[in-house]
């Protein structure tokens, strides 16, 4: 089964990262062979989406482990805790990130102080990647079961291979049920400031045939209006315990929009999304990125001299406001706090 | 007092628009001096907005009328009437134009036969523009009255100085409760696909020291749930008789966003934007512009190649959504059918 673009890999010894800045204009890969490469990269939106940002950090865990065995031998845990420790504040609203970290931490303290850790941590990310690619492929199947007949369906931001291990969230429940038939039209929002629907969802799907028509991010509602959309799929950056979804800024519009307009709304997540300390989705931290995000485009000013911006990167849409969350263990209907907690105890 | 900047003049014996596309870089001024020109100005966003593309209009029709008249001389009405139908059908969706076309039309025909209608037919157009500059004034006023305590306020796409005869609609109302220091901060959409927001009206409130904070359209309904806004603020491109508001994609999802947060959502327009023939929103023709305004940015391409897109110009906003229609005759509030329609027989 192709599983799409490869963000992340491993090769040669090094990670290797397609820059997803640069799309879909050019197809550039960046080799990074340091911890301190993995955090620009994960900071700077190299690599972007939260399951591949949580796999980016485990080989940048590897990188790290690497640089401190070699300069300090059987002392090499402290600083490499150092390392995990920026490695993981790299970026605030994705808990995947923090989950990767502390899942390779666990494993790397684990191991004897008296031997090179490279190869036990390398398995160790290869699994998170291998695990996250399997996981996409099983809410691929599971999502498309939900959509029980044949509609138009609308996404957000990217949550496709290039934010995964492979295959997708959102976008493999849509590659899934555009296999199966289910699906009459693909629907991306451009998704302003970053164009990740533009640039990164509509490149994706292109290159595995599947049609989509972008619209701006303000069409959205009126496109519901019309009737023509039966789900709209996204992803999502955390999850809190009640069932609150941060993802990409104007999800949460859409989410209000599609309640309006009988649309169902279905988060497509990896349990490594799901964040058990947070009660709500009022304690998670919102990312604000630079106003030049706004103000430009594409490295051109767009805006006026003088103008200001606020740029949150993500918004909270309300439990209540979503139909399923969709994760590899099993499908979450709405109302969906108590199975959420019963979810993750499996 | 400074009504802002001209969008639309007549001077020299020929229409002179501000050429909007080009702002905020450039500030460049085109001659106009055929009804062709203005036909292409018009649909071409040379001059956008409204009350604009009414006054544009206007001027357009004596352009028509002293061609009309040096080819033909005494039958200059019939091949005039010609343009005007041309003209009327510039874009489809803002009434104003309509509007404006009809009043010149209604003027010229009464004119004789056999004497140049230049003189009576300019003046016809300067006193529509007059009129609309002193409804902005009026509406600004009635406007900024409703605004009871100091606030956010929040606009989307350019409903100012540069969308009208001059003060503007939307911005008119936002100078007004400004100068009243009713204002704590304006939030302004990008809007895309145009970046109306963006281009032009942060640059206009900046010219008149009110400063901006822009955002991404999709980041609106967060603003909202952070609490940082009080009434949202919009012009209109045609309201149908029940209310119902046609105006800038992207409007309805501010409505939506706005009724669930407890923001007031005002619409500001002139009476000449207020269509009766039409019974409700649904019969409102919306515009679909050309696809590359969302696939591509600038002049240069940003969406990955082979992607299509959807693109309307407008959405149309319920009534029942609507706290409030500012007019220069007056205000009327929720539920607005039956004042619509007592409005228009004063």
């Amino acid at each position: 089964m192709n599983d799409g673009v490869h963000a992340v890999a491993w090769t040669y010894g090094a990670l290797t990262l397609l820059d997803q800045r640069r799309l879909p204009g050019e197809t550039v890969y960046l080799r990074i062979d340091d911890v301190d490469g993995a955090i620009d990269a994960i900071r700077d939106m190299v690599v972007r989406g939260a399951p591949a940002i949580g796999i980016a950090a485990a080989y940048g865990a590897v990188l790290a482990a690497r640089a401190a065995w070699r300069a300090y031998g059987a002392g090499w845990k402290g600083p490499w805790e150092a390392d995990l420790e920026r490695l993981a504040g790299a970026r605030p609203t994705a808990v995947n990130l923090v989950w990767a970290v502390r899942r390779m931490r666990h494993l790397g303290l684990d191991l004897p102080d008296d031997q090179d850790p490279e190869p036990a941590l390398l398995d160790e990310a290869r699994a998170i990647h291998a695990e996250d690619l399997a996981a996409n492929l099983r809410m691929g199947e599971l999502g498309a079961a939900l959509v029980d007949s044949r509609c138009g369906v609308l996404t957000h931001c990217n949550a496709g291979a290039l934010a995964t291990g492979g295959y997708g969230t959102a976008l493999g429940v849509i590659r899934s049920a555009w296999k199966e038939g289910k699906i009459e039209r693909v629907y991306a929002d451009e998704t302003r400031p970053w164009l990740q629907g533009a640039r990164l969802t509509a490149w994706e799907l292109l290159q595995d045939g599947i049609p989509v028509t972008l619209l701006a991010d303000g069409a959205a509602a009126w496109l519901m209006k019309q009737g023509r959309v039966g789900w709209v799929i996204v992803g999502a950056d955390r999850i809190a315990a009640n069932g609150d979804v941060a993802n990409k800024i104007g999800t949460y519009a859409l989410a209000l929009a599609a309640r309006r307009h009988g649309v169902r709304f279905m988060v497509v997540a990896p349990t490594s999304t799901i964040d058990l300390s947070l009660a709500s989705g009022e304690d998670i931290p919102i990312e604000e990125r630079p106003a030049d995000e706004v103000l430009e485009l594409g490295g051109k000013r767009v805006a006026a001299a003088g103008a200001e911006a606020w740029n949150p990167a993500f918004d909270v849409t309300p439990a209540e406001l979503v139909d399923a969350i969709v994760t590899e263990r099993g499908v979450l209907v709405h109302p969906v706090h108590e199975c959420l907690v019963d979810l993750m105890q499996d």
